[in-house]
Parts: structure tokens; sequence; C-alpha cells
């Protein structure tokens, strides 16, 4: 069956998400819709890209469908990505693609979609369900991109700002902050076994520090051993390191966010 | 594939949406079950009326399963609409369905859904489960409402408060609150083109009055342009005008409630 | 088509839920698969426990996928139950599943999951995705769990504590907490028609006592005819009573949580 997995900042509150539900359907038979999320944080661009880029290694054969998209109504163009494991990715040119298309290899080919009213007695504010939903849907049952834009130079496509991998060396990762999810878990830069690489053994406390401000913490495997007070740091579902409290949000205890520098060393 | 469109206040946080969604397998396989929200306010009535009417027309066919039902257990009618284009719509006879099915041309038929105990060891609390849900599946799979309930004249429907539609003269647009969103954009009942019929040009400064309190806003065309400070007054997903403030929620920057009366006026 | 009814406390903002439908797809084609609800309170492995024993029975043919698991990481076990009617249920060995086969008859067989790394580049630590929904896919499609692990001894399954099931005498029902919901509604183990038994007759006012606190309560059959002030007592969706005040939090207005003791007698 068809499959298309949708993501949105939209949230659940409102009948956003099911309105493309609806078009999607309305587009194709017996398409299967998987929600990834629509939590991501309202117009946050780069929490979309990071949630995208974490969970695409994981999803079967799927045309991707991500709308966030503060830019609806403007100029900014709405596009069709090709990764070079040729999976297709719909949605707005801000960025929010380029990463999860990089983890798939990078951008093979590129195509715009026409913008333009489904009904003329009504203006065009929601790509959405106008737009995204029904170029989606049409994919996933076969249509070739062709059909549906005109190619598009992959270098001219809007880039985010990449987060720096870590830098590990003895006794010492200096790496940044890459997401930080809806529990307040701070998702690191750094891979899961950087502690290893930096020969800092589990289950040892070392020393993090975020600018001048400094914190023991506890190298562990899960969240249950995660200390009851202090701060953990552990593989996180993606293959990177993160933070975590016991029953708490990292982040705000630590004042962290996406692009703080965070330096994990031996000592405590 | 029959569908169903399902549309509640019941929320996330317990199983209520899941054991509808259950039920309406239980009663007919291979059902494609659409979410529309089940955010509508709790007890809301007219907040999920006019979140249905504006989402039916975008609907493909569909049975209409709606849910805000602050009298379940009362004597209150459990009913079936069909609209004068054809579309079933099942939930209470609170008002719910009624504005949805004059979207669709006006109701042609109604009738009265039995409300009994499908487990007499227990007594029926759950009508979304137990009454609407199973109606829903049935019907979207083919049974004749004939078949489930009784014909009721429709001039016995319980019909909501209707808003009342703008008045629009030159340089002036006399509207009401319609609806606020889950991100308190305010939807006003004048449609996306009053201003244009009011001589009001895009990309103006006007004032907007409640009351006595007046305050600047400025005709947009996207989100993207709603100024850093003050109101913008653009187009909604469903062609009516709404009010939105940057990152913010409008409806708690100006105090505005569904029904409130609202002036938008040449001048700044 | 094969169902699975999935249960977690991963709520929705950020991408878990959906990578688990992901790879419940990739597993089987044509797979249904219905939300319970992922709105658990975190970690709160009881709470799971209470909102799947109340389901279950009002769900059609399907396994059952629940995972509410602080030891994920940990040597707790991975299982598979097999209730006596014949139902599986898939999840973590931490109490989560067991009140649910036990309303099912008991349970007749277990079966103990390997975990293990399905990439050996990323360590585990997402069981929901990486262990326990590949398991439910392919059970709900045939598969038999002697496929997929190695029999358990029912006896060394971790079991919850159990609630203690109401006392009910003339003019008086004693009786204990047994879940608060996400609007507040207090879940007593009382059945419905406890009331009824106790000679407490409907639509009477009762005295209700939370250790040495008193209130005023009704006994009512729907939530339209609680009192404006004072506490409602009425059947709740599962066929046990509730506590619930209008529009409010019955548990935060009497300070009640899981397990507390309430005695509701004759007299006001």
């Amino acid at each position: 069956m068809a499959m298309v997995v949708f993501c949105t900042d939209y949230g659940l509150a409102d009948p956003y998400v099911g309105l493309c539900h609806a078009t999607l359907r309305a587009h194709a038979e017996d398409l299967d819709v998987v929600d990834l999320t629509h939590g991501v944080p309202p117009q946050d661009v780069q929490a979309g890209a990071r949630v995208l880029a974490d969970a695409i290694v994981w999803l079967p054969e799927a045309v991707v469908l991500a709308v966030v998209d503060p830019g609806v109504g403007t100029e900014r163009r709405a596009v069709v990505l090709r990764s070079a494991e040729g999976r297709l990715l719909v949605g707005p040119d801000n960025g929010l693609l380029v990463e999860a298309a990089d983890a798939e290899g990078g951008i093979a080919e590129a195509w715009v979609l026409p913008v333009r009213d489904p009904d003329p007695a009504v203006p065009l504010t929601f790509d959405g369900r106008d737009v995204f939903a029904p170029a989606a849907a049409r994919l996933a049952t076969g249509a070739d991109p062709e059909e549906l834009g005109v190619p598009l130079d992959r270098t001219l496509l809007v880039r985010p700002r990449t987060p720096s991998e870590a830098r590990v060396g003895p006794g010492r990762i200096a790496t940044e902050v890459r997401h930080v999810d809806g529990y307040g878990n701070v998702q690191l830069t750094a891979r899961w076994d950087a502690p290893e690489r930096a020969a800092l053994p589990h289950d040892t406390w070392v020393r993090v520090s975020v600018g001048t401000v400094q914190a023991g913490a506890r190298l562990v495997r899960a969240f249950a051993t995660v200390p009851r007070k202090g701060i953990g740091i552990l593989p996180d579902a993606f293959g990177r390191l993160q933070l975590a409290v016991r029953d708490g949000d990292a982040a705000e205890r630590m004042g962290l966010a996406v692009g703080d520098r965070v330096v994990i060393e031996h000592g405590s």
C-alpha cells in the first residue's frame, strides 16, 4: 500500500491536520498515512528539520510530507526533493527537508510545485491542504515529480544552518545542543559512542560545562539509571548522546537551548 | 474504501477516542477513519459546530461522526442527518451538526437513533462508543438510515444561534467573532473579500473597534507579513477574515470571544 | 484485516509514536493500527494498566501493544502474554499487561522476547520501536509467539498491586480510587450498581468521606445532572462508579489520588 509519512507544527487542537488527511484520501484511494508528529514547536523550522532528519532513516518506503511553514502565502517556493536513496520529500523550501535528504545520501533532484488556488472563490492560505497534501498523495501513488512541478537547480534550495559535529579528544567531548524534545531531554550533536572514544567510561561521573557554569553528570546506559539528583548522559533513540534528568526537564534545569555549546570532561 | 470523518471534544489524554476507533472497526471491516480533530474545547457545542461547518466542504465522500455532547445520558436525541448534497452526519441533537448540514445545502432528512445499552450489565454513559460510532460505521458501509432509526421532522431539530453575517459598506466592515482557534487566531464572520468590497486596500492600516476600544491593524495576505507589533487582518483557511498577531494569541491580546462585535474601518 | 491496538505514555509532541507506527507498517503490510491513547501519564505503569484493563473488553480481535516502560534499557523482561480468551498482549514485564489479561480470564501463556539491537551501529534504547512494535506486527499477521520468544513460567511475571474491590453494605459503600482520568474524574473500584445494592437511591444526596474530610455528593445518572455546586457520583464508561464535578477536576477538588479510600454513606 502506498504510504505518506506526515509531519507538521499544526498541533491537534484544530482541524488542520484532519483536513490534510481528508485531502490525502481525496487524491488517492487506499493511501496509508502515518503521522510522524504534529507537535513540532510552531514555526520552528529548525526543530522540524531535526525531527525529520532523525526519523527518516527509520522509515519504510514512503513519501515524506512535512509542513513547518512560517512563509506560507509569500514567495517562498513549494518543492519536491528526491534523496540519493530515492525517497521523495514534499514541503516548503525553507530548509525543513534538507537535513533529512542529507541523511539519505543528499539531494539528487529537486522540483518546484506551482502554488495556485484550487478554488478561485477562496484565496489560498493553507498550502498544507491545497498544495503539499495533493502533491504527496499523487507522488505516493505513482505520479512522477515531472508531472507535478518543474526541475529546480539543487544549489538554489534554501539551506539551514547545520549544527557542528562534536570534537572528541582524550577525556573531553566538545559538542552542541542539536535538539530539545517535548520532555526537555537535550540531544547533543555528539554520537552515542563519543564517551568511549574519549576514554570516559560508563557509570562514572563527569563534568558538564555550559559557558562558565558547571555541573556533575553521570554516564549511564538507561533512563532507569540516571541518578536521582544530578544529570544523566545516555544514548538517545537516534544514535546520539542526550542529557536527561529524572522526572524533569533537563533543558530547563540547565538553561540549554539549540546551538548552545556543551563540554563533557573527565572529573566531577 | 468507506470513510468516517470523526470529530469530538474528547481530547487524547484518555482512551475515549481510541475506544470509538476500535468500535468503528468492530462494526465495519476496511473502514477508513479520519480524525478531523478531538480538540474541540470540552462541551463547547458551538465551537464544534463551527469547526464542522468550516471543514465539511473540504471533505471527500464520508460519513461525519461528531460528538460534543454535554447532554449525554439525558433525554436529548441521537440523530442522523442527510444534507441536501447527500452527506450523512451522525451525532447528538444539540445543534452540533446543523451548521455543517447547512453548508451542504441544508438538511434534507433526519432520523432519531435509539439509545440503548449494548450490554445490559453495563449502563450506557458513553454514547460515542455505544450509539454514534456503531451507527456511523454501518452507514459508511452502506446501511440505510431507515434501518437504524426512525424519521424525524426536521423542524424539531435543536438549532444553534447562527452568527450574524457581516455588513460591508464603503470603508467599513461590521462583523462579529465566529470562532477562535487553538492558536488564538480570531475568525470573523466577514468573508475574505470583504476588504475589497469595502474599498479597503491590501497592505494598508485600518482601525479595528471592539466596543469602545480601538486598535490599529494591517490588511495583509499572509502570516509572514503580519506586522511585528500590532494586529494583522488576513484570509483564513476557510474563506473568512481572521485577526492574528505575531507569535501570539490575538483573542487574548484583544480580549475577544465568540459573538463579540468587531468593526473594521478606514483610518488608523 | 490484522489489527494492533497501541497504547503508550509517549505523548504526541515527539516522533516516538510515529516511528512505532512506521515500524509496524514496515513489518506487516495492510496492518490496521488503532491508537488507544498515548496520553498515559509518563512512566505511570499503574495508570497504563488501568486504562488497558478498562478498555480491553471493548476491543475487537487485535494484538495489544502497550509500552509504559521506566525500566527500558535495564534487565526487565520484554514479554508476550496470551489471555485465557486468546488475545495476545506485547509489552514490558512490569505489571502493565497483567490486569488487562486478567480482565480476559487470566494469563494462559507467556513468552520472553529477546532484546537485541536491530542495528549494531546504534545502541538499543527505544524498545517500543525496536522490540515491541516488530513483535506486535508479526503476531498480528499470524506469527506464533513460539517463533518470537521463549516460554516463561507465568508465576514469574511481575504483578502490580491490585486495587481492593469495594465492600457494599446497607447504606454504605467502602471503596478506593482506582484511576483518575485526564479530566480529573475519579474512578472508584465500586461497580456502577453498588448504590442500588447498598439501598442508596438515585437522585439523592449522600456523604462522601475521605479520611476525616467529608463532603456532600449526589447520586446521578449523567454528567448533565451533576449539581452545579458539589460532587456527582455516577457510572463511568467502564461499569464503575466515578466522582465528578461540573466543569472541573474532581480529583484536585477533593485532593484524591489512586489508592485513597473513599466511603459513600447515607446522609448528607
